[in-house]
């Protein structure tokens, strides 16, 4: 039994025009993307946008304890965008859907995981017969996902069903956009203005009437002193906050000193099924995560899982299949308000459905803390190996604790994605310390 | 106890940009947003866009037994298009606002109606300081209602909960809306081609391959000999199908000789209530409807109610409240699949909520059939009135048969828009053909 895994890392539903996206963004993504391998076991398909380096296969695939020559991995040919992002005319190429239909004539194909289950990887699983063995292909073939991911449905929806939400509103127009600005704003707090459709907090600016404000989870904050300041700032930055269409955007009240953490879950024909949570950091925008989170209490901890699970039930009903993660943050008053759904396989979820397994399975976390975070400044992934190995730190699998090497950023910016597994998140800093502090020129 | 109902027909999640109506389509819309009389009753308050004529207030609320003095109707200042639409920034306005208010503090609001329930209208019952008295408010105020009229999410949701529906899909790219529409034509079918948000037909195009085919709830049928011609059509009406905007839209197998038909449902707290279902009459687009659906057997009238209501519950569980109506098509084959939905007071509630009460309440209606249509030329609305009393054409509570004059176009095109009430659709269409032969002059 063989599953199909698509790592379509990147598409415009998750961050508007694929086009738009400057060439750093698009090789970090496709970087981003390669941590499908992290997944895949003996006689996966593995369709990626670029092969990834020998030693980070062998390194992923001697953690899983997956044979490597038992896995097939397919790039198709470079498209519109070239080669970071598995867009939609690259996963239409015939030449290779033909590999592809060649790979699973091999195999029995159990289930078909794109990392954003959209309409072109519901063709992919059309093409090949193989419909079925794509989770929720009927919603999300019609462009269900879509519906998900957007910022101003989950308003509406949490609204709905009244989990808790920061004050403000889904706004379509110039007029509605300052208006609701200025009512906050008005109330003396600054003011968060999200796109439809972005991540990591790349879609996100703060407004505040006064200096001083530190942006978390957005990328800057502006000062608008005055009414007439808003409405130059709605007019200066509306193509940008409709997504240069004609999206709608969320206009939030910002509250400072919060907290981004999220709980995840697998949703299936069997119901809504937890695989963890966690804390992100944001620097200012998405940069690394510790799981569980460390700011929430027993009582917030129960709390965000089950305002979380509140959010996956409708989405279930209406045919969503896949990981669902809604994120919160928990304020300096202690409240817990959620601010948005991911409908895809996320930056996190590697950890419950992948490291984890390393581990011994994920019922058995309960006594683990993961910090994950990027930056370790290396010569190269395969050196990032050795050096780890030689250095003591590598996970060991009878403490249950150590460093593994997530994802391979060494061709782009000269460092490695990695992750501290420690029994308590004061262990995992020290780890983490001490891994800046590897003589890592001796590793060259 | 009173209800306060805004009669904002047309909004920009109906119809798209308001102002790219023409002045026509509003003043259609404006006169339509006067059937809003047809719910009142004694102590309510009506927000108008323009104050009906003295014989159409006299005329209908006789009908409904209504103390026409007791009601307050109130219409804002002209908008920023005009006084035919109760457009958001005419719902805004102080002047009307602090009107509202003072007919308010008078009464004891129980319910806020709109038409449309969206951020405008939750506006308004926020600034009454009576947002719960609108049902769904949470939901319409962070604008729910925009997603569950659109005609993208339909698909998905319908597809997701593996409700029939045509086959197609929901596209956002010019490469995708061509291979769904050669996916089609190849299969020697038509193609209908449905701007996400637009109302009656009047968003719907079919393109061809062979000539001679007749459009049925579209404008007009483009003829598309080879892809080279899909290419150049999708590239020619791109601004047109994506609403001048960046919608989405849909694309989906046209079936020639199907017939158009509805369930209206009322979604409360308590539940999914069902009103009542009918046919739609297209001469191309939306023209006049039956009540109930004369082309259904009763299999397949269950089978409507019972998928109708199947839509319904989703969106129930996201938090809408308010009229639901899933359309559907019955096929040539006899086989039913649900078109859209709609989340207004429709075209035909006024039957149900309005109509069928002068007749003695809704659960007696099963005896009767409605049948409304337009174009009934007279010289005034007071003259029709006159000239329907003095035929003995008009209602008769006794027989609980006759005709209703619904809706006033008089000043617009000379007609008067009426309700047949029959036993059955054959003594309907005879009194249509009675009414049609009235000496009209006779009445100036």
């Amino acid at each position: 039994m063989s599953t199909l895994y698509i790592a379509n890392n990147r598409t415009e539903d998750m961050v508007g025009d694929l086009a738009a996206q400057t060439e750093e963004e698009r090789r970090f993504a496709g970087a981003g993307a390669m941590r499908m391998v992290w997944f895949a076991k003996d006689d996966d398909i593995v369709v990626l946008p670029r092969l990834p380096e020998q030693a980070y296969l062998d390194y992923v695939t001697s953690m899983t304890r997956t044979r490597l020559s038992s896995l097939r991995l397919i790039v198709p040919p470079p498209g519109e965008i070239g080669e970071d992002i598995l867009s939609p005319d690259r996963l239409l190429d015939s030449g290779f859907l033909a590999e592809l239909r060649d790979a699973v004539a091999d195999r029995t194909l159990a289930e078909i995981a794109p990392i954003y289950p959209d309409a072109a990887a519901v063709a992919v699983a059309r093409t090949l017969g193989a419909e079925d063995a794509l989770p929720g292909a009927r919603f999300a073939g019609q462009g269900g996902t879509t519906m998900i991911n957007s910022k101003a449905v989950f308003r509406a929806v949490a609204a709905g069903i009244d989990a808790p939400i920061a004050r403000g509103a889904v706004v379509a127009s110039h007029r509605e956009a300052v208006a609701e600005i200025e009512r906050i704003l008005a109330d003396g707090h600054p003011v968060i203005l999200k796109k439809e459709h972005q991540v990591g907090g790349l879609g996100n600016e703060v407004v505040s009437r006064t200096d001083g404000v530190r942006p978390v989870g957005a990328s800057r904050v502006v000062v608008v002193p005055d009414r007439a300041a808003v409405e130059a700032y709605v007019e200066d930055r509306w193509n940008w906050l409709t997504g240069d269409r004609h999206d709608r955007f969320v206009v939030e009240r910002y509250i400072e000193g919060s907290v981004s953490v999220y709980a995840e879950f697998l949703v299936t024909d069997d119901g809504v099924e937890l695989l963890g949570q966690g804390e992100m950091t944001m620097s200012p925008v998405f940069s690394g995560l510790v799981s569980p989170a460390q700011s929430l209490s027993g009582r917030q901890v129960a709390e965000l899982e089950q305002a979380g699970r509140r959010m996956c039930e409708p989405f279930r009903d209406l045919g969503y299949r896949g990981v669902l993660t809604p994120d919160a943050i928990l304020t300096p008053d202690g409240e817990l308000l959620l601010s948005e759904t991911n409908a895809r396989i996320s930056g996190c979820t590697h950890l419950y459905l992948a490291i984890a397994e390393c581990l011994g399975a994920r019922d058995r976390l309960g006594d683990r803390v993961f910090l994950e975070q990027g930056g370790w400044r290396v010569p190269s992934f395969g050196a990032a190996v050795d050096l780890l190995d030689r250095s003591g730190l590598a996970l060991d699998l009878t403490t249950r604790t150590g460093v593994v090497l997530v994802c391979d950023m060494s061709r782009l910016d000269g460092t490695v994605r990695y992750c501290v597994v420690a029994e308590d998140i004061a262990s995992a800093r020290r780890m983490q310390q001490e891994l800046a502090s590897l003589p890592v020129a001796a590793a060259v």
